[in-house]
């Protein structure tokens, strides 16, 4: 099966969408939860399953590092590694390079970093990316980008913006010359001896049916936007995704910019907004032209109490939910909200246990899920924009803390 | 319901039955996973629940400092205020109170302790402990006694074993005195408003239904065991746990010591082996008469990267797993074992995952109750020899580490 992508409605500029992988459909607009080590911190691939996340994302920079491509690849691919059947999206690595790793050093070859692990040096190259992805056979693979500190100055961010499309050329070829061993089935005793990762021909292309996506940069102007947009359209990617938001600009300039950019994206492929959002950002983006997100803000923030609900977020470990017996949001079907009452969740996350990490993490990833699926609906039946002012009014009531 | 125990099957001394509560039945023998601040770290009510988890066991000692005791009482007990709805035994605190609190000081009227939380003085006397697990309403609590370090010499033992027996009078005395009140209704407004717990009436009864153990002292000595149950049987209980065992004893030692004290508990009432133990000690005790168990094994030493198989246990941090695409146990149906390879599990646990945790627990716990499903089939099946004896020859393969 290979990748496809199908908008099914459109509501002003929102759509959507069905989009196929090698491993399943996906409904957009989506959410990927974030799976940086092949798990989601604190639930379980059956929760996520019962939760309906259609697809994951996994850390490249992570996963190479530890426990490694080659190991992944041996294990027949990050699928079968990790016990996820369905869809699989694996970023670049290039953000964490840029935010996690030390002595780094950006040329045009790629990127030397040492591991915030063991400090072992290494570069990452748009073809080594390229390689690593294909040995962990994400059903779509992101090109490795440049990603710059908010704020920069158009004298940095428009090299930056070229250099991503120079890189971005160089990923896709290596991709096209890997596709020809997609054909080729894994595992086969000849090549687990003979392989040599990233030297040449010796990568384990894991998933025959991997797509590439290309990533827009250009920093907080409409018109660099629009130039890589166009670069990175002319290269041609199965899709696009906007990069380099949500890096702490003002929110506003956030949505100007998605919507500068999005009426350069192709019509018909998902448009995916890199480490975004909040729930407000997720239907201001499907609002503008989004089909794709993926953010560490519900699964982070639940481990550090608080929980996205209808009414705005609440902080747990705030003293007045001490003998609160509600759940965290009345109107909400999770397991969390079933079963547990504002007062235990305290409790939890005061005494430091576990639990309160897994419970608080099913309420936030369910309240995402759940806010994406309404939004799908809201599109079907083209009540979007009803749905939007409900949404914002409902979490502007602010009824609890922030 | 009130409490109550009937045997079902014997098969030599070890016995099957079915330990009735206030909130339900337990089939025995039966293991109690231990859930310290009101949760078992890792695992979710719902796991334990599709396991077989008949009974929870709650700390007394960690309830009482955080949240209160107060505080649980006024959300209805701790089985509302943490979703349980199964039967709850409570410990009396003691044991903590030995181990984990600082500038103990142990007198006739009880011990006094400085909190390990912030320092705090505290002062538990039989009486007290009594009341705080009236207001926790756990369906069995345990009585206070005195916890010694092993080896302990018998002028330590007999004074301690001694004092136990009179602490025990008074903690029945206290229980008695608090019957009269549960048949009242917890939470009415005056209650609440009147509540000066343990300082006389003040106690909110949770539980109406809640049975009350008796404990057996005497270290290492089958004469002062001999003693101290007659004299614990004697002042009545619903029933009888042996306490100051698996405290660094030898296991012949221990197995010693439970043969030499069973026969001196009513055949008629649930025998509860305090702390214990590994595996091959749940099936040894178990020969012995013992019908009850806890211990922090499975769940502490999952977290510890220590899984139990039906070979022996293996320590998944060992790098002969890196690349082991076989489950923690072929033999095994849980969930974990059903979804998870060695590779992935050694990886998420040098990771530092979460799910590493919850994955690993599930399985220990799995394996624990599971050996007790087994126990109490061979009973019933008068097979129990050769159950016993086979069980230690799988065991004892050990063609892993242990």
């Amino acid at each position: 099966m290979s990748f496809s992508f199908r908008v099914t409605h459109t509501d002003g500029r929102a759509r959507r969408g069905v989009m196929a992988t090698a491993h399943g459909e996906v409904q957009t607009p989506a959410f990927m939860p974030v799976g940086t080590q092949g798990a989601v911190k604190g639930v379980l691939h059956r929760d996520l399953e019962e939760m309906g996340a259609d697809i994951l994302l996994g850390n490249t920079y992570h996963l190479y590092l530890r426990p490694g491509d080659d190991l992944i690849a041996r294990r027949g691919g990050l699928h079968a590694f990790i016990g996820w059947p369905r869809p699989i999206l694996t970023d670049s690595g290039g953000y964490q390079v840029f935010s996690l790793a030390a002595r780094r050093t950006v040329a045009e070859d790629g990127v030397k970093f040492q591991s915030h692990l063991d400090g072992s040096a290494h570069l990452l190259t748009p073809e080594k990316v390229v390689d690593i992805q294909a040995q962990l056979g994400s059903d779509i693979a992101m090109v490795l980008d440049e990603c710059l500190a908010h704020p920069s100055g158009d004298e940095l961010v428009r090299p930056s913006m070229e250099r991503t499309l120079r890189w971005a050329r160089r990923s896709r070829d290596r991709f096209l010359t890997l596709s020809e061993k997609r054909g080729r089935t894994p595992f086969s005793e000849t090549e687990k001896r003979g392989t040599t990762p990233f030297s040449g021909g010796g990568v384990i292309v894991t998933n025959s049916g991997q797509a590439q996506f290309g990533i827009v940069q250009g920093g907080t102007s409409p018109e660099l936007r629009e130039e890589s947009a166009h670069g990175t359209v002319g290269i041609g990617f199965e899709a696009y995704a906007i990069g380099g938001l949500s890096v702490g600009e003002p929110t506003d300039v956030m949505y100007k910019i998605v919507a500068a950019t999005t009426p350069f994206l192709p019509e018909d492929r998902p448009r995916y907004l890199m480490g975004t959002g909040t729930p407000q950002d997720l239907v201001e983006s499907v609002a503008r032209g989004i089909d794709l997100f993926d953010c560490v803000l519900p699964t982070r923030n639940a481990r550090n109490g608080q929980l996205f609900t209808s009414e705005g977020p609440i902080n747990i470990k705030n003293a007045r939910f001490a003998e609160d017996d509600r759940p965290p949001d009345p109107t909400c079907s999770c397991y969390t909200c079933r079963t547990c009452s504002r007062a235990y969740l305290r409790h939890l996350f005061r005494a430091g246990e576990i639990n309160a990490s897994t419970l608080n993490t099913l309420h936030n990833l369910h309240f995402y899920l759940d806010t994406l699926r309404q939004i799908r609906d809201a599109i079907a039946f083209r009540r979007f924009e009803s749905f939007r002012t409900a949404f914002h009014q409902s979490l502007s009531r602010q009824l609890h803390d922030s």
